[in-house]
């Protein structure tokens, strides 16, 4: 029998060479007139990035594979048009794709997707598609307010984002629920736009009729939820009050990532949401890139959280590392095990 | 010694007479011109809507005093101009004063703030004049985003909320953060609106220097502060990475209420902010009047869910029943003395 794997399922580029804000810059040079520039950026300068940062951790943290898409802070929807937000964000998949071709057996492709405020989520599928089918991507990012917290769009529950959904669906490709940087000088980024992304995602699709319509789709929502543990009671109270399906049965439909870094708030979520509905995850290189004078581990070194919550079982253990993330992305066994048989023959 | 006092900080005049519907309404009608029509209620109907409502359920859960401000999703402030919002949150107000005139050593008037989008705070403070220092009202309901969710206006850190903040100090009258309705599709007013507008205030007041320049400012954060004890290692994380100052020492300067109504967030919020910064509080009838199947409780009759945490001490409950709404409204004890003083006499 193989050993268990642990498989961190939200991890960004967040450590890119320079050459990819070269890129980016150019682009408000740019702005009235889009060209899509070249990416300069070696293969050595790519290994130098990960091998002092996102590697040398997962090894360090006894991480197996990490599901890595492109910084999300910097995807910026919300920064020109969507010409712009096409171009930024093909050069962020590929960049990704070649990544996961320097270390197959450790990274494997989720990626953004170049949506843009007033854009229909229709137009994303042809970037979903290559990087699901091309480029042998397990899933995409989606960014509930492209508009970088001006709210401008429609919520998810609504159809404008059903041709999406339903190529996700067709694709058996997941869609974890996260917000880029926002413009809004009410928010903070990391602090505070991300988490109300999250807990209002949850909210829209919970008064949504999605998984009536869609009942395959795989969504994630990250940072723990957002609030959605810790509010669970009035979330209930909402299902009972509007004859929604329960509250205990709409959550089994999600999966939610452990990037909380607290023992207790893991322990609250595995308890609301089900061993069955975690997915472990770092988000590093994140928000959260600092040592906790209280563990003197880094806050995202959160593998340690999981193994001191005593109630969990080893079944749920392995749930929570490696087999929900198999379930959440149905393409993601099917390659791990090709880099397994290909390292075998290799060796 | 005196019995210790159950004072609820959080509820609202949800179950008002239809006079005040009939005078909202009109306010669209005369939207182009606004005038300031008379609410017609009798003090019968007030008597009414509250025997058979919260005064019969602060009788049945043993609550001796409740904090009372007028509806909270009615507020509406990105409703019509500025001179809309002041004659009904006027007439709202005296709505609230009547009610605690009706019921003295029952209810205790908090403000609602005529806000508008657009508008600086500092014109708030002629009605929060009036309802502190001539109807003796102790705080005021702050709505950190009057647009309604569109979010269009300075953050709370911002300068522009001085004047407002340098005379909630001078009154010594404590501000409780909550939201009205939203106007935006993107959120659901107490599923997700409520709750973003917590824990980005609480976000937007931790990156401030607001209690550098108001040291004694009286804040309070609703809904258990939105995402905060579950987000903890978030926030701290913060505050090291910016140098802020440490999280642990910034709750401190904030109140947080109950109403999150289950045990174990309870425990969450008393663990991360300190038995010295939980105000008891039921939000009722609130955002979530309905029976919890797991208790056969209304949600909201959520003291049995403090009454069973057991790590706290009888100091502990103290505090959260009483103590700390004394402290966070200085107003509130002189205001509960002379009522028990003249009821001695009366009886």
């Amino acid at each position: 029998m193989l050993r268990r794997m642990i498989i961190d399922a939200h991890g960004h580029y967040t450590t890119v060479p320079p050459g990819l804000r070269v890129f980016r810059a150019l682009q408000i040079s740019n702005m009235g007139r889009p060209v899509k520039g070249k990416v300069a950026i070696s293969d050595d300068e790519i290994r130098a990035s990960l091998e002092k940062g996102q590697l040398k951790l997962l090894d360090e943290r006894g991480i197996d594979v990490m599901l890595f898409s492109p910084m999300a802070s910097a995807m910026g929807h919300h920064f020109g048009n969507a010409l712009i937000s096409r171009h930024w964000t093909e050069v962020n998949n590929d960049l990704i794709h070649r990544v996961c071709a320097l270390y197959p057996d450790r990274f494997v492709g989720v990626c953004s997707l170049p949506q843009s405020p007033g854009v229909g989520p229709r137009e994303s599928i042809e970037e979903l598609d290559r990087c699901i089918e091309e480029l042998g991507f397990v899933g995409c990012n989606l960014n509930p307010d492209p508009s970088g917290g001006h709210w401008t769009g429609p919520p998810l529950g609504d159809e404008a984002w059903y041709p999406l959904y339903e190529r996700l669906e067709k694709l058996e490709a997941a869609a974890m629920m996260h917000a880029s940087a926002t413009c809004n000088p009410a928010f903070h980024t990391t602090g505070s736009h991300y988490l109300n992304v999250d807990s209002t995602a949850f909210m829209q699709l919970m008064e949504s009729r999605i998984f009536q319509d869609f009942p395959k789709l795989r969504i994630i929502i990250s940072h723990g939820g957002g609030n959605v543990p810790y509010q669970a009671a009035r979330y209930r109270a909402l299902c009972l009050m509007n004859k929604w399906e329960p509250f205990e049965a709409f959550v089994k439909r999600l999966y939610f990532d452990t990037t909380v870094y607290n023992r207790e708030a893991m322990e609250l979520l595995v308890k609301v949401v089900g061993a069955d509905n975690v997915l472990f995850a770092s988000e590093m290189l994140g928000g959260v890139t600092t040592i906790d004078p209280a563990t003197n581990r880094f806050f995202d070194d959160n593998k340690p959280c999981l193994d001191a919550i005593a109630s969990l079982t080893d079944e749920d253990r392995r749930k929570i590392f490696e087999q929900n993330a198999l379930r959440a992305y149905p393409r993601l066994g099917p390659i791990l095990a090709r880099h397994r048989r290909e390292k075998t023959v290799g060796a």
